[in-house]
């Protein structure tokens, strides 16, 4: 696995990831490194890290949009560049339909999967980054149509703050969320809390604003797993998870990541497999 | 695997299938038996299966009650037995929404698998039945609920006129269904007919009867799978189908039947593992 860091100090040097599709990387976004390190706020990393990230983008790229506090700034640079004329020639596919409006709203061109059966390129955050570049993803609620697009892409580059890092998947304490059919959802929170007992796990289901069940852009249920320790075979849980039946999809995302920005109080770093 | 047949002429000499949750056979259905067997048809003979297969019925059972024109018999008569008191504390869990309604109207109780996990029995029709006892099942539109169901219920009786029996499953030319949700379902159709090209198959959107695509009761649509020649490994398939993001289930029931009873012009036979 390499890793490249790139200190606010030496940010004109920044060693490029080991991409073959990556194109010289932009230098103008890089400016926005300048603010002083003490005065960086959560969504400043992000921020910073987004622009690393749309350093990957060539022109003509078909890009899959993620979704999330964290990939709304991709998608605002990637409109930028675009705007800019910086870019061009770009189709984004967008993995939520709140990422599609802010794309459309951009104007970004936008397309679909049926369309776009390959995409070059895709960037998102995530929830969590083991050592493995493994990933829990979809506390936004768009794992599976996030899943899909990510898992038809060339390359899938991450892009998260410091506090994403775990040593273990399910290790923040916070969710994992598995996208249930609404028929007998409850026998599957049953199901899916009997099958962690060795990590001891609480099964929730999602609620929304209003206290009512959090309904997903294809109709289904999330059931939010808070595990006590970390999963101690992520491999074996996805397939256990997803041979429930009922089970949709869930927010684990193994071997899928091409790599990983990730920005800290100290500047952004880059860890490739 | 033992096979047992009941002919017309010795219908009164039945073996009992090998389940030890069968009480002694009622006898009074077997009455229906004795229509000329020239005058039976098909639906005579799903009539037949089904009386049978309410045989392994026992009072204070939980039953999954399956979806389709063999099962709604079976429904009938449990609804029948019920109003004429030979059968007595019975929990029904449907598998659609038209059995509830079905079921309701006759006055079966009703639960779900949230309030009963675990259930006695379910029966069930099925699309096709090889000689493993494998099956192919979902024309109905109701799969997803049929699994979910019938994998939780300690036995699973499957009711079919002998038109369903196949050397291997796909064979009939018929539609093997699979369940996608809604969001770029041309992407998931297009590698379901990449997956089976060794087959041969035809896959195709399924549409309701104004032409608009068929919306499940899990707000989901259909891909029927036309397969040129039979599928060469149904698990490895299953697995392969299962693992495509998007896809939420598909119609191969596999390694969960216990008993097929089986109607043809001759008779009632049942084929066990």
């Amino acid at each position: 696995m390499a890793s490249v860091s790139l200190h606010l100090s030496s940010r004109l040097h920044v060693t490029p990831p080991r991409f073959s599709s990556l194109r010289r990387p932009r230098l103008a976004p890089i400016k926005a490194l300048s603010v002083p390190s003490t005065a960086l706020t959560q969504d400043d990393l992000k921020k910073l890290a987004a622009i690393k990230a749309v350093e990957y983008v060539s022109s003509g790229m078909v890009l899959g949009l993620g979704t999330g506090s964290t990939a709304a700034f991709v998608v605002a640079e990637i409109g930028s560049l675009l705007s800019s004329g910086k870019l061009t020639g770009i189709v984004g596919v967008p993995t939520s339909k709140r990422t599609f409006e802010q794309a459309q709203s951009l104007g970004i061109p936008l397309s679909t999967l049926d369309e776009h059966p390959r995409l070059d390129l895709a960037i998102d955050g995530a929830d969590e980054v083991d050592p493995n570049l493994d990933l829990v993803k979809g506390r936004g609620g768009a794992l599976l149509r996030e899943k899909i697009v990510e898992a038809a892409s060339d390359k899938f580059v991450v892009v998260v703050d410091d506090t994403k890092l775990v040593t273990g998947l399910g290790g923040s304490g916070l969710a994992m969320p598995v996208e249930v059919v609404q028929f007998c959802w409850k026998y599957n929170l049953t199901r899916l809390q009997e099958l962690f007992k060795d990590e001891g796990v609480d099964a929730k289901l999602r609620l929304d604003a209003d206290g009512k069940p959090y309904v997903t852009d294809n109709s289904n249920y999330i059931v939010d797993l808070y595990f006590k320790t970390p999963i101690k075979d992520a491999g074996a849980a996805g397939k256990e998870i997803s041979a429930l039946e009922g089970v949709v999809d869930h927010g684990l995302f193994l071997d899928m990541t091409s790599a990983v920005i990730i920005a800290g109080k100290d500047g952004v770093s880059v860890k490739s497999k």
